[in-house]
């Protein structure tokens, strides 16, 4: 393969002729909230609200809108945990190419039905990411189809960097950019085109870290590629790392406060704010890249983030084993104002005294003071509790 | 007090210039999955990202801003289940004036704080809304201030009625118009702007079934007044009611597909159209009117969207009581690709034959289908299942 080239300012003006009319121009909000928080002027730039719910509509039109008559009659594979397979064949069902995206065994239902349900074929194969890749490149090589690689390519990184374009004109006072790293593509384009117009500003990437299991699956399960790689080092002035109880609190923050749905990967940049990693007083855009999060995983954090904010009170008490004690606590529990939303009650058990009845109960608070005045009421009327969350 | 006039198309157009810079021109998309549900091009006015989460801060600047001086020092005194105590105390902090709001005791936190946050007074009294009402207005009569109704007042519905302006811009091929009806401020300002310009397009204006509970808490409190109820029998082409099965349904799709949170009565428009009680091909727009859910809420609504859906899996089996058969049913799920949340296991139980073990699991899968492959997948190993949701 020959060595690729670093596309240009040029490039990325190109591309956003090219996919104008198929992609969204995503709107910049600024958060009185996460202003608030960091002392500084944030805004956020909705790229979540973009077609497919991700940045990678971008890229891939701009590189299947450039395919030959031939290219396109052989058609297009990719790999994918996610969000560049539904790029590719939202991109392909547009202009009428076959897409087939080869995604892992255990891809989310949230990135595998929405890619069906744009006509592509989907072949889940493998247990990670690697696997799928070998596979996808294998069957293009077979079958004469184009490649199309979720980062390490010159139409790919172009396309991305039309997010820049759009942002330095929604917000000509732009001070520091944080922008999430997986691959690098998005990071590597953005950065060609803001280097390009506006050299001052400080471009920030920000990583999730890689240690194990993260929520920020959307980048963390690649690294930058030879191309992407040499761009970033070349135009970033720094990079952070965030960790996955910063995500989910940067999740929680976006969905409750902007009323945003976004994925772990697209929260980083959130996260590396709230927690005080880029420091700087000048106004702030934090790229919100995409909301592909899977509901049940959604759910699991919100619950957390709720529970860590007092909004979820986890207790386990002791009740004298006759009838009407039950009542009587959870009598006190509604006088109180919380919501209740599971009691379990057990008759037996090895650590209770003979007599005893141990039950478990979680309810909806207002807040941290709210639960205070929970647990202190139920003590004042004899209740031992043992705050479990 | 004397009797209301009706606003006009040059009230809103007034009100527009008024509010330009403090509020929000809300964006527009096109929604490909809502499009396919339905068979006719549905686009969704995200009202939800306005400043304070709602449309209420449109009416609620219209009107303070048209304060004279001595009017603004006596400060403002509103009423709100939410979505207008939060409008009226950022107009409030925006234009310098005090606000104070009163909220029903049992309010959401997740509109009470930002009510907070945003500098005025809460008082949390009452019951219901109809306290929380007579209390304000009470506070207002004895010490001057102004008090501003949250649908019944000409200026609020100006404020609410640029919404149309700006969705004729946004969308000159409209068709059918579906706006959530509560008070009726907001339909009705809509109805006058949208009249006004095109006079052609179908108004449908959406309630909420109002006997008991309701999660469209934002809509059900209210009805519409003398004003706001003479311009909506004068200006609506139809009126349809969703059930709160359709609205969490329409939640759960705009939060899934459209990574927008939306409230319950922000849903309503979805709903309708979803569950077919709109009729005609032609462009549909509806109107997501605010975002500000309880997040506990919001959780609940999934969870019941999601096991819909046959992303979750309740069942209850028995295992023959001696060691291993757990670990037995719990590696068959993981082999099958079933995701444990939660496992209740129950060694007495009156249901139970002599040696047998109660287990009850909860699973989040792929879809109707995994669990249908699962299922059979637990019979033909041995293990009895009773499928409770």
């Amino acid at each position: 393969m020959a060595t690729k080239t670093t596309p240009t300012l040029s490039d990325v003006q190109a591309a956003r002729e090219r996919i104008g009319s198929r992609t969204r121009v995503t709107p910049v909000y600024s958060s009185d909230n996460l202003s608030a928080r960091t002392g500084r002027p944030v805004v956020l730039k909705a790229e979540n609200l973009q077609r497919t719910g991700s940045f990678k509509i971008r890229g891939a039109v701009n590189i299947l809108a450039t395919l030959s008559p031939e290219e396109r009659a052989a058609g297009v594979y990719a790999a994918s945990a996610g969000n560049h397979g539904q790029a590719v064949a939202a991109a392909a069902r547009d202009l009428g190419v076959r897409a087939t995206i080869f995604m892992p065994q255990d891809a989310p239902v949230a990135k595998v039905e929405p890619t069906v349900s744009y006509g592509a074929e989907v072949v889940l194969v493998g247990a990670g990411f690697e696997e799928a890749l070998a596979e996808a490149v294998r069957g293009a090589d077979e079958t004469g189809a184009t490649f199309v690689h979720a980062f390490e390519n010159e139409r790919v990184i172009a396309g991305q960097g039309t997010i820049g374009l759009e942002l330095m004109e929604q917000m000509p006072e732009l001070e520091t950019l944080l922008v999430p790293v997986g691959g690098g593509g998005l990071a590597a384009g953005i950065a060609i085109a803001v280097r390009g117009l506006r050299p001052e500003v400080r471009l920030v990437g920000v990583e999730a870290r890689r240690d194990g299991y993260t929520i920020a699956d959307g980048i963390a399960v690649k690294r930058p590629g030879d191309l992407t790689g040499r761009i970033l080092d070349e135009l970033l002035d720094d990079r952070v790392t965030v960790t996955d109880e910063e995500i989910s609190e940067a999740i929680t923050l976006l969905l409750d406060r902007s009323k945003l749905v976004v994925e772990g990967a697209g929260a980083v940049g959130v996260a590396a704010l709230v927690s005080g990693k880029v420091d700087g007083q000048g106004p702030a855009c934090a790229l919100l890249s995409g909301g592909n999060i899977d509901p049940t995983l959604l759910i699991s954090v919100l619950q957390h983030g709720l529970t860590s904010a007092g909004r979820y009170l986890v207790i386990r008490s002791r009740l004298p084993d006759r009838p009407g004690e039950l009542i009587k606590l959870l009598s006190l529990i509604a006088e109180e104002r919380g919501n209740l939303v599971s009691v379990a009650h057990q008759r037996q058990g090895v650590s209770l005294d003979l007599g005893d009845t141990g039950v478990e109960l979680t309810i909806v608070m207002r807040n941290e003071e709210h639960c205070q005045t929970m647990l202190a009421a139920l003590e004042a009327n004899g209740f031992p509790v043992e705050r479990l969350r």
